[in-house]
């Protein structure tokens, strides 16, 4: 006899429970790796010092993301166990919104069933062509060791702006040595991941999707290609992880 | 496939990584539920910030604690899944020493399942009454949503003192409304449960709970009455959470 927990909207921390609760149904059905529960855990610790919201140097970081995502001529979004379980519907509606990109799955602690079972996962949600399943058209990527060296060559290995929200340091870096334009999502300001990166949004992936899907329709409908190259002319990545590691030391013990 | 890791005490961040097999253990034998894996990284994070030590104030706090449980006339120790991996051997000693403690479960992911395991897991370590199971027994704290709305009539219900280690905010409110002198053991220095307790040790639980039991040990030989009352009177909780918050942002990472 399960007494199931009951999630009240009324809980202060109600969304970090819920988006905890994601993973965890993640994790029972195969899609999530433990090591991606403990990852998630390490996030929540840097969403509480970032108060849980989206703050300013993270909204122009979606802002200029959304800008880089529509220049590209061929963006890939790379997912992960993680990110399918928190935002799979959203992902989808993002890869829509876009038009001209693709998704490409990459697991960091690998099993055929676990990339299965998220390959089905995203099926479900109307994606028909999934890149970085086939054995045959997988390709490695240079001097990197971990599972996730391999990339599709219609994929990863074509694109020009790879969007990897929360990636591996590793993986970002070998990104990088292959001279894509690196977005990603990373609560952690001081990761090597957040810092070799183009565009870093440091904020929960949950509440990042929806804001970026709305950014690239907004662009879409109202700035010119100028508008969008001096956006990402101006950015300063560096400044943005500064600003929210200022927040996160910023933090003060309430007086109750 | 799955890679066996070998600990060695060499390594820097051994007891780290100790406390973390302890809790996949708990998980794998249903004693940690899947959430409390994510908290447990959540609590390792801002033990990374924390230099993974006993801080000074936290020291302070560790002892004021003593001091209250000597001092209570019916102390009750509530524990969970994750205390009851990472220390039950430590809190049955905690329980012994004290003399007129008592233990409670409390689950916020409540499985009679899980429950019966944890009951087993404390009476291999000699505790023959374990409070909070018995559902003739249990009454309701008003005001709570969440499962652990319930005590125990003899156990927590009666108590002048609550040592709730690793606890929710929702319940450790709760326990302030019933009046309980609330103390808590949570690494968190701005969490509601951090701030609502009248004594908040931010620490680890695996390197409190033995400096908690040798405070008792010495108190109970050298202190009187008087002496533990004035160090309940001096002790200013806020105080000691701006001290671990200061640590936590003083903590240097260098930038690339």
């Amino acid at each position: 006899m399960e007494r199931k927990i009951e999630l009240h909207e009324s809980h202060p921390r109600y969304l970090s429970l819920l988006a905890r609760e994601k993973l965890v149904t993640g994790f029972k059905r195969g899609i999530v790796a433990s090591e991606g529960l403990i990852a998630h855990g390490r996030g929540e610790c840097f969403d509480y010092l970032l108060g849980e919201r989206t703050i300013q140097s993270s909204r122009d970081a979606i802002n200029v993301a959304s800008a880089a995502l529509l220049l590209a001529n061929y963006p890939i979004i790379s997912i992960n166990g993680n990110v399918t379980a928190l935002c799979v519907d959203q992902i989808c509606r993002l890869n829509r919104s876009l038009e001209n990109s693709a998704v490409e799955i990459n697991l960091f602690y690998y099993t055929k069933e676990r990339e299965k079972l998220i390959s089905e996962e995203f099926k479900k949600y109307g994606l028909t062509r999934l890149f970085g399943i086939d054995p045959n058209n997988l390709e490695s990527i240079p001097e990197l060791e971990s599972n996730r060296r391999l990339v599709d060559r219609d994929g990863i290995s074509k694109a020009d702006v790879v969007f990897v929200p929360l990636e591996d340091g590793d993986r970002t870096i070998a990104l990088k040595r292959l001279n894509k334009k690196v977005i990603t999502v990373d609560l952690n300001p001081l990761s090597r991941t957040a810092l070799t990166s183009d565009i870093t949004i440091v904020d929960n992936i949950v509440r990042v999707i929806p804001q970026l899907i709305e950014r690239v329709e907004f662009h879409r409908k109202h700035s010119s290609e100028a508008d969008l190259n001096d956006l990402l002319e101006s950015f300063d990545n560096l400044d943005g992880l500064k600003k929210a590691l200022e927040v996160m030391k910023s933090k003060q013990v309430p007086l109750q």
